[in-house]
């Protein structure tokens, strides 16, 4: 009857069952305005349900004004319901799948290890951090981050790199990467520039993108921005990499550092310092931030993406006092606030001190790793090539002169199951760096450097 | 010796201590470029340090490229260091903390009772979902979300209110509200605008206006936006919130939803619907939503900070095919991915139906305190008001014929420890709706209720 046709062991009632058939027929016009619907009882005996479950049904249409019932009248569809045909949605062929790649040698950046990263005890953390939580912390608590955690991270950013930090002033964020979309909506100025280092990650330049900047691109040697070539003429800010340039891995020189302030204060811009892997560096101790040079100009950028794990989804920003009401408006109209859980977790990660524990033995490893490659490089490729940068961060550039890395390049390395990078895939002024390789290494036993160093060989040979 | 006094009891080492006060005096200028630095040996016995120390301590300068060692000679300061005097900072007088007030009456909106909610069995789920999660899901797993939650959330969106939705189609947020943030970067047009329902949820303004769009408000009646003043000759989009109107409250009727959906069609614009609390439906079950009436035009929005608990930072869209790709680069490049943690415990909660549980027990408890408010008020205040929209949600607003609620109203009760909310607040045609009040109750025990109804009593008295 009515085209009803029930499915009884469905999680979804009898009722809406009948409420949504009918609604389809009156929206496609099988059912017509005005058309009397029979008395519940009638279409209950009809279905085989009881007349409570019509009624129901019927109360949902009449609730939405599918149905009018009148006083002592029928109840009837309701006019103005019909729809005409929908027009064909374009599909959208290019979100159809990747092909992918089972990859025998993983060179790809940004890894950490997640196989040495304690887990169990992460978890521990986690329960004992948030067992005790107050039914406030439920709720919205604001959009700077847990009290606690800023205080533990202004006491970490002390002994880790002597950057003397008021909790206050420290933002909770989403990753580094939102800390540099949420940076650009707060420094964009239309019709102005931001200087980026060239090369620069190319994530972090999309972030830059999407917000509507025109980029300055501004030429990096081995010892990372070149300042000479600053020109702040018609810039608002400038995002710099100075601890580790990424991709090429200098560490900026103090005279660089000092005429990168001066040239920030000289121009009256901002300095986006992003700190991404500092604590591994595996001669002398991390760098101190140029932060520390200029608080009110360098807006500083850390994240935990590295040092613990990237599903972790926490980073933060150190903010200049007059950027913080507005960073506050902007964070809760963008999502509101971290959740708790993790940041209860790594703040008592970092009270403990087993961070600082987890990152000392991690930059031991990762060393070792990183020796293993070049020495592995000596071997299967003898001394045709260099490595650039200082020995830091989780993945080194190599350069080979009189090679070519381009995209076709990585493709075809990509087609035979090495995931590899080329320098150019970073560079914003194209032919810069074209014999140079990018490599992360930080997530790779020294047995899968070794095989997937001897598989690239056998692919450049 | 060299004004650098050494704390031994500090965190910070020895060697950072030195390295830290002399690059100060290098940048001070007290430290003048081409000045020789006493051998390690020397400068150790001056401050009672081991040897290894100061040359820790002279490396991290050299490395930074502070000092400047020559085969054979002396090592010295390097040149252009010297900084000159910061400007001044400007210090943001605003974002001094604002006054605190004690509640005694807090009748704020999009509040659930976190009391009620079963903590320690979410801290239980969270264990079990999390402790045999794979090394690779603590990396990167994309933007989509985890595919557990897009399954669980496509069963329950079917199984509660009827929407046929596939897995793919779903992406997971952090929270309705970052749901709109990418919204509103994925649909805008420079020069387009945006329809609002007026009243509208003033956050979520702030979000669209934070964009750069041009607003335009429809008038909203007790039914929901009036389609009768739909002007799409210049939009590109429409944000409603059909199920449940905020705030006034309607269900949008089905003729209406048919005269919504064909605008939308004609004017070729997408509808948002945000879905924020139609599971607490006090008459009948959840409306069904408007986007299964044309899911390639309408976003579908929905979050679980009422449902559950707001700090848990998870929302999700059903996105139309040809955005999937867009949204799918526009989360990567702004905070990439949800934390994966609350995610799988969401995904259990859902998956063993203690959430449905949850649901149907503060659907209960939700009715009862919105019907001992409307009692008290008739007893409190007689027959001055009238009760808008259906009976559903966290709110409700009423209505004194006669009465002015502004912000000088909301401001003087703050003051005596009554927070309420204006609907005039929320509009954007000031003076529309100045006689409306509008009160969160969901949070409320009934005592808080009355209490706060004789306080607010005495206020308007």
């Amino acid at each position: 009857m009515w085209g009803i046709e029930l499915q009884r062991k469905n999680e979804v009632s009898l009722a809406r069952q009948i409420y949504q058939v009918m609604r389809d027929q009156m929206t496609t016009g099988q059912l017509k305005p005005g058309e009397a619907l029979p008395a519940t009882r009638v279409m209950a005996k009809q279905l085989s349900v009881s007349r409570n479950t019509v009624y129901e049904a019927y109360e949902m249409l009449s609730a939405e004004g599918y149905l009018v019932t009148r006083q002592g009248s029928q109840t009837r569809v309701a006019e103005g319901l019909r729809l005409e045909k929908p027009a064909p949605v374009r599909e959208d062929l290019s979100s159809s799948v990747q092909p992918a790649y089972e990859y025998l040698a993983d060179f790809r950046t940004g890894q950490p290890d997640l196989q040495r990263f304690p887990r169990h005890l992460w978890l521990q953390l986690l329960r004992t951090a948030t067992e005790s939580f107050p039914a406030k912390q439920w709720g919205y608590t604001g959009p700077e981050g847990l009290p606690d955690l800023r205080e533990e991270l202004a006491a970490w950013l002390f002994r880790s790199r002597g950057l003397v930090v008021h909790p206050q002033d420290i933002f909770i964020t989403a990753g580094a990467t939102q800390a540099l979309h949420l940076l650009a909506e707060l420094l964009f100025e239309e019709g102005r520039e931001i200087l980026v280092e060239d090369p620069c990650h190319i994530g972090m330049l999309h972030v830059l993108q999407g917000k509507g900047f025109k980029i300055r691109p501004i030429p990096v040697d081995n010892h990372g921005i070149q300042t000479q070539y600053l020109d702040g003429s018609n810039a608002c800010a400038a995002y710099v990499t100075p601890s580790h340039q990424f991709p090429l891995g200098g560490i900026l020189p103090a005279g660089r550092r000092a005429e990168l302030i001066q040239f920030a204060r000289d121009n009256d811009l901002y300095l986006i310092e992003d700190d991404y892997d500092s604590e591994f560096r595996y001669k002398g101790t991390p760098v101190a931030p140029l932060c520390s040079m200029d608080p009110g100009r360098v807006i500083y950028v850390g994240t935990f993406s590295k040092i613990l794990f990237p599903a972790i989804r926490i980073g933060y920003v150190v903010l200049p006092r007059q950027l913080q009401t507005r960073w506050r408006h902007l964070r809760t109209h963008t999502d509101v606030q971290n959740p708790p859980f993790e940041q209860a977790a790594l703040a008592e990660y970092l009270r403990t001190r087993k961070l600082d524990r987890h990152v000392q033995k991690m930059r031991k490893l990762y060393g070792q790793r990183r020796q293993t490659l070049l020495q592995m490089f000596e071997e299967v490729f003898g001394k045709t090539w260099s490595a650039l940068g200082d020995a830091a961060g989780l993945h080194i550039v190599l350069q080979f002169p009189g090679m070519t890395f381009d995209q076709t390049f990585a493709q075809h390395c990509k087609e035979c199951g090495i995931y590899i990078t080329p320098v150019e895939y970073h560079s914003i002024h194209k032919g810069m760096h074209l014999d140079k390789l990018l490599l992360g290494y930080g997530h790779l036993e020294a047995d899968e450097i070794r095989k997937g160093i001897l598989l690239l060989h056998k692919q450049m040979g």
